[in-house]
């Protein structure tokens, strides 16, 4: 058939290698026509529309860019903003070319988990020093614990991404090997992550920013905002720009902060310490339990977060994209727990203390380079990836929505792409969301950590005992050591869970204890609605033969004024049912004789039913008289021909009464009801 | 005929009189059929119908009140909460109920005028005192001159409210004699009074509740917006209603203020006098010079704003309305004038001084009677009246509003009355553009009282101008002392605009010199928009008559998936023409060859066209098409039937994309198209 040949043949970017088609559009119509079924009748599309939309076959037409640029003044302008602020439109099949090489797939992905560093051991220390500064010494083993389990998820990881190599995010893993409702918790505690990652890194990036620059601390809403609105910006015009934006700084970051930890680390070994603080010991406030302790294994935890990243995004990496995330994945593993011990090693060495005013890094930066430029190369990387960390959600969290919304646990917009393939809306709903946290919190991380980590570590447990299920069920070679693999990773990440669930559950992790459950109802009851909607959608011979002898039962024209625009529906009405009759609604019936009498000398041959309303309002005796239209024949149709004109500007409409839109609103609600607008456009 | 005769015998308040129209409604329909051309089909009205629309003729129907009940749960909630913040709804026959007697509309449109006593002095010494407590003696004669300017005005307009029945405001008289133009001006500048009438009376009110107790400063903004609202909603209410509510305080403000004026007039001549402050001599900044004299006489001249109000209003008072109105005004006036020169010689008598921190008023108040119950007795009032007569502005500018709407010069939605008879539109957008001042100016009197008073000035003078020229033409009986009434007026109240347009223009009258222009250039623009979409509306045999061969040319169905409501809007489609083709728009073809064989399983007769949309969006290459076809056939008529599904609750809608509206939206731009809706509600 033509359709198929047509199809198989169409170039991916048509735009490109115009007129390389194997059907030829300059055959003629007949030539193009012996390929239809005869009986059928399709438009010949001619000069200048042929260039527009170009016919691979007869019933196969293609747009081409030019079908897409606006005509009209406010259109053009509204283009030329949107092609400054995300760039020009991409076609579908250009998604191919969109994909992450290594270097610039860890600069995306791993810009959060490194990000952690700049609060990680922070977060330990603040809770340790509760019990006096003797006991910060804990810090370096419960950094090594971390690490420990950092290594043993991102084993266990490694193994996910060779699998599930179209997108190997805990909600794919827990629900395939689990089932649906363990997959929606896992989605509900990855999307409340996604959010929070972008509010709790960019409130650390702008501290970053304003403890270097006390000056602006008043403006930290403002400046989070403003960063929040630079990454959207950034990811609407899609992944492959993004990685040029983000791979920089991620680069920076690593190669300012190894440099740190090494002249740090050549520093306490050369045992030429300049303490940053006089060395005043603190006293406790509470005693050191192994409660506080697992406390601040709690607050440590959040070094994790992010790990989980690249397992989303295997299908953004460069084919074989289950190797090459997997490579990726090890390295960001490594830097991360190299920087997360050596941070935690040296701020013993050098005795830092949690401070309200200056961070953690910020002391140790100072204590090792002095006042100079490296402290200052330091605050900055450290505040462009904490901002850029946010970038991670933003190439998750609207993938993990797309998903979501193909199978119906979300709109189905969620899985829509933009002008620039990027989901848009995804983006969207998480700038706003992550905007009213920043908001909220008053873009604090202190407060926002709480609710944080428990969503992670409760998707990690879940996707790792999919992965175990996964291999019992399918006992491929090897499956012994997956499985012990994957089955340690669930243990661990189970107990941490547990763990940072019951120490943060007080500080704000209540929260999310609370939102994952409504979010699984939220997703279940979206899915129940779309089930609900194609049940009823379902096309049925019985249901849908209208007997087109009653489809036109009753047409009425509901007259303002006898115009232009209302004779031009009656008589549009006229052409399509025998059955017409104009109504007009009134609250003087002076004024309706006025308009009888005109109708009399244009309309002689179609009544008109005056409709006095003494309330004034048009619409609820116009749908009266409809039902009881219907009510007469309740088998037929009540057709409403809606005569509406159209200003020739778009702020006109001010001047007029928008009564034609509100009545369809209203008509659409009615069983058996068809409204056909009449539009006469004016032109000046 | 049966429906004149059906009009004529209609009661004004059908729904009081249920059954005792003439045109009896259980006559058969035989019977009813009888007074109508033959050749009429109109639709029989049965049980339970027939209850809700009652035929008076055949051709003519009468909604009852249950028509506009609301039937689904949030339409009655909704409804519940308007009828008790507004009321029940009013018929249209019911306003001749709504006319105000005389006591009431003293209360209505006096508090404007009466409650200016609560500053006007208070801006006199303001000025006066610029040039040392020396100076103030000045106020007295400055108060005398203004009351005699004030009583010709007055006397001028005893003239015009007995001549202009139907509202004799400046637009109107001077449209009529003037011309439009100077019409319109007086319009502009009557507007803008209005809204500032409203934002200083609240202002001031708020002051005075606020010089009493100091703890609500910091919230006098959020008092002041909450003053607006509640007028607001009393005026949504009606004009009677709101008689109620303004006759109590105007009156306890009468009483309170004479009684403090014949305390202190006792005490001031006996001698008896406590100065509210110590007595210091206060140096001047500025000389005495004649330029600050006017400045003081300009402040003081806003105690005549709100005079003119009566004059609009001629039509809420019960007949004989202009004798009542010039009884009205002569009290009125009469009552101001006592009360000013009173107060200002009370405040030398006291000498008082004006202070930063407390009115005038209140000093005056604490100076006669201490700090006991009429202290607060006096500041109550002046606070309940300052408030209270932002109401004038509340009956005046929607009047005027409709008026000029009437004449085509505002959106035509600014004549529609409300539920409550009330002009809704108008009331709310005063109260809008008030409360907009409110916060511009941070809810200061003293600030907005440079912008006042201009606008008062400028109407009058073309009100008085214009009654000359009136009796000019006419030359009735009387005429030469008409004349030299309003001749004079016309000349002191141009005199005092000259004055007050000059000395308050760097304060801010440029504001309102800048706006009235602007604003009369928007009445013009409205005007010829009107008068444009009329010419283009008007019917012309040749526009009109489409041949209906060619109205349904070619039919379209958007299909974006083969389902129910799809295929019921394609079988409506056929059963209004022979030409139909489905189009389903995509970004995937292999989805769309899905779409294909669907579609022939059901639809085996009529063709699909497939339109690819690289791009990915659905109304650009849709409206392409269309012009295509529209191309093949510049006279035919191309009508796009569009299916669209209606979920079950509102909410749901952000479930589903809303291509077909935005689709439907863009049609309507598009000439010789015609849209039809074929909706299919889903139930649940």
């Amino acid at each position: 058939m033509a359709t198929k040949q047509a199809k198989k043949t169409r170039k991916p970017e048509p735009e490109k290698e115009e007129g390389k088609h194997e059907v030829n559009p300059d055959l003629t119509w007949e030539e193009l026509e012996k390929g239809t079924r005869p009986g059928d009748k399709y438009v010949r599309i001619h000069r200048p529309y042929a260039r527009l939309l170009r016919r691979l076959a007869p019933d196969y037409l293609l747009a081409t860019e030019k079908v897409y640029e606006p005509k009209d003044l406010p259109g053009r302008i509204w283009s030329l903003l949107h092609f400054i602020a995300i760039g020009r439109p991409l076609p579908s099949a250009a998604e191919i070319h969109e994909r992450l090489g290594k270097a610039k797939a860890l600069a995306i992905f791993a810009s959060d988990a490194l990000s952690s560093n700049a609060y990680a051991t922070e977060e330990i220390l603040l809770v340790l020093v509760l019990a006096g500064s003797g006991a910060l010494g804990l810090s370096l083993p419960i950094a090594l614990t971390i690490s420990l389990v950092l290594a043993m998820v991102a084993f266990s990881y490694r193994q996910t991404v060779q699998v599930y190599t179209k997108g190997g995010g805990s909600y794919t893993v827990a629900k395939e090997n689990l089932g649906t409702l363990p997959g929606l918790v896992a989605a509900a505690a990855l999307l409340i992550d996604y959010v929070l990652t972008v509010a709790v890194s960019v409130a650390a990036g702008t501290a970053a920013l304003t403890s270097a620059l006390p000056q602006l601390y008043e403006q930290r809403i403002l400046l989070s905002l403003l960063f929040i609105l630079l990454i959207t910006l950034g990811n609407l015009r899609g992944i492959r720009e993004s990685g040029n934006i983000f791979a920089l700084p991620t680069y920076f970051f690593i190669f300012s902060m190894a440099g740190m930890i090494l002249v740090g680390l050549f520093q306490a070994t050369t045992g030429n310490i300049t303490p940053s603080a006089p060395q005043e010991a603190i006293a406790g406030s509470e005693p050191l339990t192994f409660f506080l302790i697992l406390r601040a294994f709690s607050s440590g935890s959040v070094a994790m977060t992010g790990t989980e990243a690249i397992a989303n995004g295997v299908p953004a990496f460069k084919p074989p994209e289950g190797k090459n995330a997997a490579i990726t994945l090890f390295w960001m593993a490594a830097i991360l727990a190299t920087f997360f011990v050596g941070l935690t090693f040296l701020a013993q060495a050098y005795g830092i203390v949690p401070s309200e005013t200056e961070t953690v890094v910020s002391q140790l930066a100072r204590g090792i380079f002095g006042e100079g430029v490296p402290y200052f190369m330091i605050q900055a990387s450290t505040m462009l990836i904490l901002v850029l960390a946010a970038n991670t959600s933003f190439a998750g969290f609207p993938r993990l929505a797309s998903v979501l919304a193909l199978d119906r646990f979300m709109p189905h917009q969620m899985s829509f792409r933009g002008e620039r393939l990027a989901f848009s809306r995804g983006i969207v709903v998480l700038a706003i969301l992550a905007g009213v946290l920043i908001v909220a919190f008053g873009s604090s991380t202190h407060a926002l950590i709480p609710l944080y980590a428990v969503g992670v570590f409760l998707s990690f447990t879940l996707s790792q005992s999919g992965m175990v299920v996964r291999w019992w069920r399918l006992r491929s070679p090897g499956w012994k050591r997956s499985v012990l693999i994957n089955g340690s990773g669930a243990v661990l990440t189970g107990i941490v869970l547990i763990v940072v669930a019951s120490t943060k559950f007080a500080g704000g992790a209540w929260i999310v204890i609370l939102l994952v459950p409504l979010l699984v109802l939220l997703f279940l009851g979206i899915s129940l609605h779309y089930r609900n909607v194609g049940e009823q959608l379902r096309p049925s011979r019985e249901a849908i033969i209208l007997n087109p002898a009653t489809v036109r039962q009753k047409v009425i024209v509901p007259i303002a004024d006898v115009n232009q625009a209302s004779l031009r529906a009656v008589t549009y009405a006229k052409s399509i049912s025998d059955d017409v009759i104009g109504v007009h609604v009134t609250d003087e019936p002076q004024e309706a004789e006025a308009i009888r009498k005109k109708w009399r000398e244009w309309e002689w041959d179609t009544p008109l039913v005056i409709l006095e309303s003494p309330y004034r309002s048009l619409t609820p005796p116009l749908l009266t008289y409809i039902e009881a239209l219907q009510k007469e024949n309740p088998e037929g149709f009540v057709t409403v021909v809606v005569p509406e004109f159209i200003p020739a500007h778009w702020w006109e409409n001010f001047l007029h009464n928008r009564s034609a839109e509100r009545l369809k609103k209203a008509v659409l609600s009615m069983p058996n009801t068809v409204v056909i607008d009449v539009p006469y456009q004016l032109q000046r």
